[in-house]
């Protein structure tokens, strides 16, 4: 089977009322990688969008504004797991031979309908995402004794990390006391315990064994992928509301291809868009046992480049981002938020109260 | 590198006005597989949903409709070139041993905001897909003396195939003197020499070479795809109105991948949403040589089904419906409309003036 690298990568700021639409803010973060690296653009076989936009045949327009002519072009939708869908798709091509060089871009608009879960009845009155994630919080604090300042410095860590990324949509710090003082949005969810939706795009651009080399020094390598879709309401996404099992699957199935285990993960980025869901991620992802009441991330930098929380979510752009930033950090050029050494990243991105799940391991 | 097979398939009635949405839709097409194909749900990796419906996660909520957990689940959208899209996925997914076994299904209502090209500016007031299809017969004309009887002898011909079709939406035949005295919507295009728009879904089961042979005797293998993309607007699709060039391209990739000719081709099924488009799809196929006056098939046998003309054209769902016609006539399955002692089958797609192309080329 041939490998498939990351050869090059590079995210937009992520920012609230961008005056550049879906498909411009996906042309700037691919123009970053045209201008930066080294290929024909003739030599390009694929452009695929992750994007909930609704508008149609897209990943084609987008192409056709960065004069680009690729074999393979279409959008692929699953929600916030569409980024991560499409880097997992354009893995695909190049392993069977079906491309050889494949950018995979995310770009939204904070008023994606990507947002909104109307569809999902199970959910009664309760539309927002946030009322899952309480119903979430609810249960581990029950079973596990989990409180609400654990969760809170969840929110300080990455708010923190944010400050060092200049694509951030947050730069400031918080406090335990601002998250824990925070507005109750839906108990015991709090205002800075939920990310925000905004605009931004992010792409990355993946190449075979064959040609990365001339494209970089430094190819980061995809080693295992695993995905999992338990449903797509809530009510029927997990039968354990302290683990979101789509994620156990999706990380079990990455780690066989990859024949490494979370001993051997140095730096994570996992789905953040409340609190509540970096605990169940560290504990899905084997990085620590269920229910320690202190949480510690051991050897592992998880979320360096400030998670959905510090970041924002623009959702088909959110598992790129998190692809790009593990490429990134593992080719050492992270600048502020770098984590020394790091040798394997994983992503780890989910849909919809976690019915749906990607588990990506890369490695230099 | 794994062999890829279609092992099953269905497609529903194309109708005007079904009471079904388009999720519903697509699981009829799919229960049809589920009940006759004998597999575990548990063995089903993929679910991929072709489709322009402005619906969000909606290949995730088919399958919890269908009671599937799949490890892939997500849409895929580019036009009427979609289902096509999303088949080739499913081979890339299985030849890359990501998957096993990928149910894609392509499904559609005659709403759907893929019939509506609004961004392209570059056609200026001519927004309706029937411009651009009179601007190819006219050039044709122009070059190559094309007449508008040929044109409508390709609506006799797939209009009398679709009567065989028990899932066609026109199951009339028409005459010539019929299509020619039908209204002209715009010159030298008439309404007989259009395909309509409906609803309708369809669906293919996709297996490695490792577990094809449990489903079914009679695997049909994908031996080449082509897939080609020039621009998203008309202005740029195209500098030779009389080929669809990336079509040619297309076809060039999937007969090379094949190690197969246009010449072992004994039944296709090519894109006729305008009667212009069969012409142009047999030459940029290699079927017939350019400006040939009088229009013969040879020894291959197109669109039997009754093409896009004759079973109208659900857009997501056409270029699955296209693979399982193939499909079923390279297993000897296709009743009425069976093509007998076919060996080698292709389909040809298109999206918006033939800016896009997808060619699979199947065999038994």
């Amino acid at each position: 089977m041939r490998k498939v690298a990351i050869v090059s990568w590079a995210t937009t700021q992520f920012v609230k009322d961008s005056k550049l639409n879906v498909f411009e803010l996906g042309c700037e973060a691919c123009a970053k990688i045209l201008h930066s690296t080294d290929f024909d653009k003739q030599d390009l076989d694929a452009v695929l969008l992750s994007s909930c936009t609704t508008e149609q045949y897209s990943s084609t327009i987008i192409s056709e504004m960065l004069g680009l002519s690729p074999k393979v072009s279409q959008r692929v939708d699953n929600l916030c797991n569409s980024g991560t869908n499409a880097v997992a798709n354009a893995y695909s091509l190049i392993a069977s031979e079906m491309c050889e060089l494949a950018l995979v871009v995310g770009a939204e608009k904070a008023d994606s309908t990507g947002n909104k879960l109307l569809w999902d009845i199970t959910r009664g009155s309760f539309m927002f995402p946030v009322h899952w994630a309480a119903i979430f919080a609810k249960a581990h604090m029950r079973k596990y004794g989990t409180t609400e300042e654990q969760m809170a410095m969840i929110a300080v860590k990455n708010r923190k990390n944010a400050t060092k990324n200049p694509n951030a949509l947050f730069r400031t710090a918080v406090t335990i006391e601002q998250v824990m003082n925070s507005r109750k949005v839906a108990d015991p969810v709090k205002l800075l315990d939920c990310s925000a939706p905004c605009d931004g795009a992010s792409a990355v651009l993946l190449a075979s064994d064959r040609i990365a080399g001339r494209m970089t020094d430094n190819p980061v390598w995809i080693k295992g992928i695993g995905q999992k879709t338990t449903s797509a309401s809530f009510a029927n996404s997990t039968n354990d509301l302290t683990t979101i099992e789509s994620a156990k699957s999706a990380a079990r199935d990455a780690y066989e291809m990859s024949h490494l285990g979370p001993e051997s993960i140095d730096v994570a980025e996992v789905h953040d868009a409340f609190t509540i869901l970096e605990i169940l991620a560290m504990e899905d992802l084997g990085f620590q046992e269920k229910g320690g009441k202190i949480r510690r991330n051991g050897g592992i930098k998880v979320n360096p480049r400030g998670g959905i929380l510090g970041c924002g979510h623009p959702v088909g752009a959110t598992g790129v981002a998190q692809v790009a930033e593990i490429a990134s950090q593992l080719s050492g050029k992270a600048g502020g938020s770098q984590v020394s050494g790091c040798k394997h990243g994983l992503v780890h991105n989910l849909a919809a109260a976690g019915s749906s799940a990607t588990v990506i391991i890369m490695g230099r």
